[in-house]
């Protein structure tokens, strides 16, 4: 069963708006095992939109889209709609109450939001004001829902994939699963996963890159296809082989915290800030996180974390000699358990012959044991140096938490 | 002249990853006055990818795609361009010798990386490895951009916009010009947008709120058309109109601290950080950005930043009292000319009926003299919280620094 995902709307197609209601829905579907084979992205121009839909109905069986219910002039989908069924309009009681028990009676756009196309089987919004409707006849499917995410979403969940799981039972033929690596190149994987896919050819293996970490999604008609051919990369690659259901490195490093009841704190130069806001944007941070001295200026490390002026004149903020003292000094302040100290130059300007853009010194350590101190070149411009080099470090301190180094 | 913007790439279609590179391709396109009249986001399946390239560039003069140009056996874009174009594939030098100057000549991926279709114009890659590529024959125009967007977007500012411009000269039709504006919510601009729309109904107006900055886009076939609107809602609400090329509040920040030559460090606490990050993340940062002491614990906030137990004790860590002592130990210890510090409930845990979810205190101050506190509520779950205090308080520091309040 292939479905197609549709986003309605000049806005998105001026990138005003990031159009993420088209993964949501993709993944809502993969979780009952359709398919998406396109999404796509229309003007609210009228008889364009009409045309559109029309051809995205021949290529698929279903289709869903979103956007374009609303009450004002520029919303356009349940006309498109209701002309490619031919269908009329009536004014839906049930909708009207429904609308006027939450926004009170006097609301502006209820009739208009209250008069739909007769043919379509109404979805209420629990969240907004404008209804779902869902078109079906003649093995054609089409599915509109509300634009606003959130609208969407509660929709979608708890409607459209009710609906489809009913219309459509035991369509689903796709299983999902993905393995989070950290700190190996695609290169190294490559050959397996090569491997793998001669193996079983009926076993879509996708790989993902991602400022140090990588993604590997396994999908097939038959869950047992995935598991020998996932254990197998697990098994080569185990230590870095993370724990993550969103694919974030930084949900591995919370895991470990709160699973040792170990607490953490960062010294940061290059990477400003960024160590700590990716552990303190999932929930639960307070629980083992301390805090973060993001150390900018020669004057802080000094000020804050004790790094001697000695050494910024002698080595310089970037080397071995200046993160071996930040991450003592960041111990002296904080007594946390374990500890990042970071100075890189993160470009565009500040790098030389010996110490060119993207040169990152780090080290990690456990309070009273000898840290690691170690240098890698992170690539690409400033924000992808700053990205991987926090994705890089946060790997590093996992695999250390974890006994993997 | 009309363009479609592609997504090549199972990930997209499962939903792995939103696909922002098509609203950022689209923007860039508006910026030079063209259209985009259709985004896709294609399966890499490679004879499905072929074909559906094909009824693209039939649909559309000009076809721009990301994604698929890696070296990993998924990434099947260029092969498939090529077949369409009926181009082979040579060994390209100069490709070959960036890459090996870049990330060394062992770099595993350089010889697949630098095989390239003979019949295409290749674009360098300045952040990643996989060069974009241009084939342009018989009125059809395809390029290819890698697929990771720091990779795409520094492709597509310095190679791709500069080659539409040179290559179809006075062939832009729209123009759009974007006001940006912090602190104020949609409701208190949207009556006299309305009025604005009426007064010429030939330009295009959209509105989209981002956690506390609203961007205002005009878009118009004349760039007379768009001026005396603008002017009208920049002078309605002067002091909230930032300036700013990307729409980043912390561009602003940037400026006003290069003009006044000031110095700028923070206390976070429930920002973790973030607000570090984002002036970092811009360029230039060291020249006046000192640092942050983000003190998640209340040990930190008392080691670090002098906040005294007992104002801990007895108001809490999101408190007025708790913000004005962090600020002054921030002063203390860094001896910056600027400063914030804030505190604040991230959640989704740590609410009380007094303090709930989103309430947020902070202190914005300049050395010497008496800071503003206040306090604030910020919606939605816990990283729209984060972000909207991190981008509410750069705001409220470019206000002040500006003289605005």
């Amino acid at each position: 069963m292939y479905a197609e995902v549709v986003a309605i709307g000049d806005e998105v197609l001026r990138g005003s708006i990031v159009n993420s209601n088209a993964a949501f829905i993709s993944r809502a579907l993969l979780g009952i095992g359709w398919s998406v084979n396109r999404h796509t992205a229309l003007s609210d121009h009228s008889e364009e939109l009409k045309i559109n839909l029309q051809e995205a109905l021949e290529r698929s069986s279903i289709v869903i889209a979103t956007g374009g219910l609303g009450p004002t002039f520029d919303d356009v989908t349940r006309q498109a709609a209701a002309a490619l069924f031919s269908s009329d309009f009536h004014y839906d009681e049930e909708v009207a109450s429904d609308l006027s028990r939450r926004f009170g009676p006097n609301l502006t756009s209820l009739k208009d939001q209250a008069t739909l196309p007769v043919k379509a089987k109404v979805l209420l919004n629990r969240v907004g004001t404008a209804p779902g409707l869902v078109f079906h006849q003649d093995k054609q499917t089409l599915i509109l829902m509300p634009g606003v995410p959130l609208e969407m979403q509660a929709m979608c969940e708890e409607q459209v994939i009710p609906f489809l799981l009913e219309t459509f039972p035991n369509q689903g033929k796709f299983y999902q699963e993905v393995v989070s690596i950290c700190l190996l190149p695609e290169s190294s994987i490559d050959p397996l996963l090569r491997e793998l896919k001669a193996t079983d050819p009926h076993v879509q293996i996708g790989i993902y890159p991602s400022h140090g970490l990588l993604s590997v999604s396994f999908t097939a008609d038959k869950q047992e296809r995935i598991a020998p051919l996932k254990e197998r990369l697990v098994a080569q690659f185990k230590t870095y082989v993370y724990p993550s259901v969103s694919g974030k490195i930084e949900e591995a490093v919370h895991a470990e915290c709160k699973k040792r009841k170990k607490t953490l704190a960062f010294a940061e130069s290059c990477t400003g800030g960024m160590i700590a806001e990716k552990i303190t944007t999932l929930p639960g941070a307070s629980d083992f996180f301390l805090g973060s001295l993001v150390a900018y200026s020669n004057q802080l490390k000094t000020s804050l974390l004790s790094v001697s002026e000695d050494t910024l004149k002698k080595y310089g903020a970037v080397s071995k000699e200046t993160v071996k003292e930040m991450l003592e000094g960041l111990f002296k302040v904080t007594h946390a358990d374990f500890g990042i100290a970071v100075s890189g130059i993160a470009g565009p300007a500040g790098g030389s012959p010996e110490k060119p853009i993207g040169t990152i010194w780090a080290a990690i350590g456990e309070k009273g044991r000898d840290p690691d101190i170690f240098t890698f070149r992170a690539k690409g411009n400033r924000q992808a140096i700053i990205l991987y080099t926090t994705q890089y470090l946060l790997a590093a301190l996992w695999r250390k938490m974890a006994g993997f180094n």
